[in-house]
């Protein structure tokens, strides 16, 4: 017997991003009522949605949560009647520099704050060379959260790399990970796609990736390719790397067939897993 | 700096299984001889690469370890002077029966046995229905060994499903890990690929996995495509359906320039993981 099926159309908003703040939050309004318009329930924007990519501009671009950008965010979802994830943004507080999710229910409340855990540092000669750790400080919790259509979990880009946070998210419960990412012109074509299907095939869960669009000439190049993929691992919808609304209605019986079929998240040997598992 | 290269050849024996256990041993010895004359310092064989794949089949063909199919292997090491990981037979001991890898060493020494740890109960309506657990025990250790080339782990076939094998055998030090597997028309073309890839990018590692020819006149037809797959998650050597030698050359140098690049196996946030992992 296949379950009830309860689908929920999330659209990804794959906005151009220009050193001008102002701008980008006004173009994130005009994507996100569009999506709406389109018949999103839930829209997300790209990482670092309201500034340029790069180091040397989170300090320029930081804000206090809430402030400016969140303020506006929540309005936007208030007068769509909407679930936002708002990418991320620079976020300042009192311990320094974040790279931070926020999420505002269809009434406007903040009900969802999450700080990228695993900074991106890393070191290809002659090709990408990044040390986020050099301006930002890294979070230290987890963060999902509950809407009538789906329980949803928050990464941030490089997190995409670390298994274990979408298997601690599927242990939690929740059934679709969003991941605001902009994953650049080495990197992305290697392995934006194989991760997110990884990610929704051991997890048995949907997986969405929002990047910015891509820009030739900012300093930063993203990949774009914002992404959706299902819990059988496919690809159900997808950007090539111009700005664009990627839809996706989410069928969660899928998701239930899925585990009932391959059923490897109740066959797993937790019982000789954890004298095994690397710790601190 | 790139540290000095240490390169092996390694060759996966695509092997087509017939009902007849005498004939697939000895057809075995005859691939791994040619694949010792391509150069092959490790040589792999499928999973049940001495019987038919079925449930039915298991006890017919059950032998205990040592027996008639693990001696030969033992031969087929010393006579080649080859490190032989031997797929996998049906093993019968004293508590049931086993899906069970053995490892010989140039020697003849058995260095490695490791059974099968996630046994393959799937439910996939109208295409592939299979109960493993009806007819063996699963094993309950992981097993890994050192060669002068690599340190390797092992795995058969659905443990390729459950992420946190590969992640163990990553903490333990493994540098390739091998499994003798055989997915079907439906799960092969949908995931064999996809999990290889993934394994092998999360951990930094290489992955080969071994299937038995296509016999599209078998009970269970086994997809093929053996496949080595490197630590950057790109499949460097791949077999079709055919009976086929796979021969790849693992150069652990690029393993250390990927993960010196892209670090992230000690980037993970064990502070933070620890807590949320699920426990029995």
């Amino acid at each position: 017997m296949r379950m009830a099926a309860k689908v929920c159309r999330l659209a990804l908003l794959q906005l151009k991003v220009s050193t001008c703040k102002a701008d980008n939050v006004s173009r994130a309004q005009n994507l996100l009522h569009q999506a709406v318009v389109g018949g999103a329930e839930i829209a997300a924007l790209p990482e670092c949605f309201n500034s340029p990519y790069g180091v040397s501009n989170f300090a320029k671009y930081a804000e206090p949560i809430p402030g400016e950008t969140t303020e506006a965010l929540s309005k936007m979802a208030v007068s769509n009647g909407v679930y936002v994830v708002g990418g991320s943004i620079p976020e300042r507080d009192q311990e320094g520099l974040f790279n931070t999710t926020t999420v505002f229910a269809p009434n406007g409340d903040l009900i969802a704050k999450y700080r990228k855990m695993h900074l991106f540092d890393i070191d290809i000669p002659g090709k990408i060379t990044f040390k986020e750790s050099d301006a930002l400080m890294p979070g230290s919790g987890f963060t999902h959260f509950t809407t009538p259509f789906a329980t949803i979990g928050l990464g941030i880009c490089y997190d995409i790399r670390f298994p274990e946070l979408a298997q601690i998210y599927a242990h939690k419960g929740c059934e679709l990970l969003i991941y605001p990412g902009a994953f650049n012109m080495t990197t992305g074509p290697a392995h934006w796609e194989l991760l997110q299907r990884a990610r929704a095939l051991d997890n048995q869960l949907f997986v969405a990736t929002v990047s910015p669009a891509r820009d030739p000439d900012a300093s930063y190049v993203a990949w774009g390719h914002s992404m959706v993929v299902n819990p059988w691992g496919t690809v159900i919808a997808s950007a090539e790397a111009d700005e664009k609304i990627v839809y996706a209605d989410l069928d969660l019986g899928l998701l239930h067939d899925v585990r009932r079929r391959v059923p490897v998240l109740v066959q797993k040997r937790l019982d000789l897993y954890q004298e095994s598992t690397p710790r601190l």
